[in-house]
């Protein structure tokens, strides 16, 4: 049964201002230092002798006939240069800025140049293959691309109101309605990397061409049909495969073993599964679909709590980087992709519009400050791809299984998909913070920052000052309200236990409703709100089905999980055990990875009675100091172990 | 510094009778059940749809021009039929069989006649690339299989007194010193695996042909050298590569990376370490040259000390079959072939030989029990090629860095190196059990059996009574002794504390000496000795460094490594703990997998307190009774969970 629900919508993004705190001081970053640094790794500006060369620019500038060469880079390189535009909208939407707008104007006059003249666009088939167009839509992430370059149009296009890029992708997307769904004479083929099913739901957003909701319904509608398109393609095409592993069968791998809403369980890989559950969350929503919300909320089940890392990191086989099965989570072989964790934040926001549960944000919330801050070094300029729980350098780096995961932070990557996700992601994290419901505005996120919002006619602005996650409490200035009436929404988190509300320092009536707390009053400017949660250092355990963490347990405080570093303690993490009864000493150090809690906890430390690999004497325990930081900031200071699930 | 030693032997297999037990057990499986299968499998008479064919035969009656067709297998398919016939040669040392030496005479008539004039013999090279010999040691086995052969040549002749197959391999041998060695005009190459090196010094031992051994010699002492052989062979042959996976230069995978005498770790492709391993302690021994055992000893500290599972596995790594660093033995991806440790007993045999220390053969029964025996099913049709110490076969079936690992024994492999090999081990099983040092006989594995000795111009017999490994009782008979003055050495087993030794009844003056306890006296015609080890089930633990085993222990009594098997215990077996002061209520089992031990033990069963995959709940425990089986044993009832390493 669905509640009766209020209009949810996300905050716009102008209108909100990152101020201060951790996720302020990840924003910054992105726009100081990830950007500028993409921005030169797509040009190939960057002369560090190990990084791979991006040529993502250079592709675009023989595509427009402005060079002369050979397509460079994966498949799908395009895709890199369309979320770096889509963070630089992102930026431009808050912070303006000439020269970068310039850039990003030069850019686009490229890609414009470099769309063909029925509309097509993609380098690497107008430069490589330009006879081989739509032949492998299974492997060659043409329509991957086009998605990820309609989502920077839209982004742009919000962001500036220039319709350039917009245009050009309208064209695109009108030449690819010609071609492929139901009608007679079309293929009714969809893409192999799901992508611009959601990002034709921003398109239509905008445009609302019933044209844009059409071709992507049809892409999720058509998707796991048998018999199988993707095989017709292949016999077609001489059964010519464009990578090797694909010549192995495998219809889980992108989602297309069955029709989405047969799915029950997450499978394949995980990147391409949580943008097509966006797009199927969206598609629900718009078109009021109840079979296909409930396909989302069954997935969205499986995923979150059968596969997910405490991390918020999904899919945990390096091969084919994806998910496999319910409980099988090992966390020194986890891949959990940055990108996964980015794809699952987007899913999550749709999942919490389409039923305003704040569980949804919970977890948005818990992969944010854990799964894909991770993915980005202090400085933003090193990143990991993969995300495991449990890192032994040495293992890492002589154990062919653990190949795929890096002890350190890379500078680039010859695919380079989550570096720039990163990027987009964090430069929009605004519009993740707040939303509106009804008449009434919204916090999802708690952190230094504001937001205004139409209410009743007037600009009410809402701003944030605390110092979450580091601690529970969150003062809310009201602005803008004069006998305003209005009822505004705070999230409680789902860690959290006990909160209190005060409005101008005293308690105050209110309600609640699926996670949040909802003072429903008369608003004056310069109204205070102080929110507090307590946020108590917790043990978690895991599902004893979860055998990868039988006996152990992670220390979570609000939302951030912690671990053990080597920095702090030593070598051989997994002969720590923590004390089940231990205190807690929490303490904020500002002088520490850019200001983080660092936890101390009483434990035991085991050592070897003997040098002999096997004894019968039960190893010696003295006392030990366990030392946490959060998880995310590990690998910041020197290479070494680090690990999430400790000994209890 | 050398102790001063007596000449060790091992027993002469003819006059060895495994005559019940276990061992006796196993060996009576190999001669009727393992043998004659693998005769089928080698002649593909096994028609059941999923089994790979052998083809083995079949490639020998082309080379012989007795049938027309293409070779078909591995580039070392003729290993397979060596290793069988050498397992028939030990069968036909203690128990005629006519219609098996027809056989066997038979396939080596066929043998004889697919060598070629100057003495050449593989089927792989004569049949599909008859001007390649030669070209690649590196990868395609051509000395490995010379080495097979010849090590069946020598078992043949020393069970039958039959010279032919031996001719053959003394003109193939004869033909390889014209090819390869220090001489002018010679190539200075060695084997990509090593083999042929051990059987060298097998028939240097009957022929004293000095030739032999510094043939072997050479092989040893050219191995690693600067500038690489393989490399130029490599240029040579126009950098061309028989396996894809050889295109990546890595010398250590076959040992090849450093001068045999300087490696200090075992790294590399497991039984290719431990066949050089065993060839170095050959060689050192027979020159008595002191840095190469040295090096033997080092390495043998090394890979028993730092390498190896508990079980007696080695080869931690699915990828390369190799070792991998010290203390990196993950428990579910173990590679654990049981060929490497089968080569593990044949190097512990020799280090013994060599040494003189009964604590070689604590490892020898350590691998025998346990990582050797489990790879071959109760009724001697099904193997392991792979033996982890935990299995989850969901995991095994759909984690992509578990594909090497089984849930189930196999019928046979396209490698199907592992199934002779331990025909050929099991069938020659007699001679680890007996050996003499000097004048004296000595044992050195407990189980019904009895082994001939020529002392002092007598023919004593000494007859062993036991329910070993079961019980830590032996008795002992001897025979044939008249006031005949001799020492019996026992070996007292590493893992034993205490231990009790009655001659006649009667307490008696006993020695001890490298950890045998010696009976030095004027021995009666009848005299009966008992000897008792107190064999308590005990709890084992790791050292702290192999993280893998933090806060696990493993059962084991005597020489056998228990495991609990979901057949026994259900699902979620790392949901289970072991009480640390448990009492062990052992029960014999004859109706049990053929007659084990089972082990009760006290326990507590962890169970989650919700569905939630993650909660600050701790699990909450019940009592449980732990069941445990012998770890070889496994997987004979269904297919399901296995543990060694059990939380304590």
């Amino acid at each position: 049964m669905e509640k009766k629900n209020l209009n949810r919508n996300m905050a716009d993004l102008k209108k909100v201002r990152m101020t201060g705190g951790l996720l302020g001081l990840k924003y910054t970053s992105v726009l100081n230092n990830v950007i500028p640094y993409q921005w030169k790794a797509l040009n190939d500006e960057i002369d560090e002798g190990d990084m791979e060369p991006s040529h993502a620019i250079e592709n675009f500038r023989i595509a427009a006939g402005l060079s002369r060469g050979e397509f460079h880079g994966m498949v799908f390189q395009d895709s890199d240069l369309a979320k770096w535009l889509e963070a630089v909208a992102y930026q431009l939407a808050v912070t303006p800025d000439d020269n970068l707008k310039k850039r990003a104007d030069e850019v686009i006059d490229i890609i414009a140049l470099a769309q063909q003249p029925d509309g097509y666009l993609n380098t690497y088939y107008t430069v490589k293959e330009p006879d081989k167009r739509w032949t492998n839509l299974r492997e060659c992430h043409e329509l991957y691309c086009a998605g990820h370059m309609l989502e920077a149009a839209v982004a742009y296009y919000r962001a500036t109101g220039e319709r350039k890029l917009l245009d050009v992708m309208i064209r695109f997307v009108n030449l690819i309605d010609t071609l492929f769904g139901p009608g007679e004479g079309k293929k009714r083929g969809y893409p192999g990397h799901q992508e611009i099913e959601l990002a034709l739901m921003r398109l239509y957003a905008i445009t609302n061409d019933r044209k844009h909701l059409d071709l992507a319904k049809y892409f999720i509608d058509e998707r796991g049909k048998r018999p199988s398109y993707f095989e017709k393609e292949w016999e077609d095409r001489g059964r010519i495969n464009h990578w090797s592993v694909f010549a192995k069968w495998d219809d889980a791998y992108n989602q297309a073993h069955l029709p989405v809403r047969e799915q029950k369980a997450a499978v394949g890989h995980a990147v391409r599964a949580v943008y097509m559950y966006c797009a199927m969350t969206d598609v629900a929503m718009e078109t009021n679909d109840d079979p296909l919300k409930e396909a989302c909320r069954g997935l969205w089940e499986n995923v979150t709590n059968r596969q997910m890392y405490i991390t918020g990191g999904i899919g945990s086989s390096g091969y084919q980087e994806a998910f496999t099965f319910d409980y099988d989570m090992p966390n020194d072989r986890a891949y959990n992709e940055t990108c996964a964790s980015i794809g699952l934040i987007f899913w999550a926001q749709r999942m919490f519009l389409m039923d305003g549960e704040s569980r949804y944000i919970d977890v948005l919330e818990q992969a944010l400050y854990n799964g894909v801050l991770s993915g980005m070094s202090q400085d933003g300029t090193r990143f990991f791809y993969v995300n495991p729980l449990e890192v032994k350098p040495e293992s890492c780096l002589r154990r062919h299984d653990k190949e795929h995961v890096k002890p350190v932070r890379q500078k680039w990557f010859a695919c380079a998909c989550c570096p720039p996700n990163l990027a987009r992601l964090l430069a929009s994290l605004g519009q993740y913070m707040y939303f509106q419901a009804g008449d009434g505005p919204g916090i999802n996120l708690y952190g230094d920052s504001s937001s205004r919002f139409e209410i009743r006619g007037r600009e009410i602005t809402l701003e944030q000052k605390t110092n979450y996650p580091w601690e529970g409490s969150v003062g809310i200035q009201v602005k803008g309200a004069a006998e305003t009436p209005f009822a505004l929404r705070m999230r409680i988190p789902g860690w959290c236990r006990e909160w209190n509300v005060l409005v101008n320092g005293k308690a105050c009536e209110t309600t609640r409703e699926r996670g949040y707390v909802i003072l429903d009053r008369i608003w004056q400017e310069g109204d205070r709100v102080e929110l507090s949660f307590a946020m108590p250092v917790r043990v978690m355990y895991s599902a004893t089905k979860l055998q990868e963490n039988a006996g152990r347990g992670a220390l979570v405080m609000g939302p951030v999980v912690y671990c053990l570093e080597e920095a702090d303690n030593g070598k051989d993490l997994s002969s720590l055990i923590l004390k089940r009864e231990t205190p807690f000493d929490v303490e904020f150090r500002k002088d520490l990875l850019d200001g983080v809690n660092r936890i101390r906890a009483q434990g035991l430390r085991e050592s070897s009675p003997s040098e002999t690999i096997y004894t019968d004497r039960a190893p010696g325990t003295e006392p030990a100091e366990l030392i946490f930081i959060p998880y995310y900031a590990w690998n910041n200071r020197a290479e070494g172990e680090m690990l999430v699930w400790v000994r209890v």
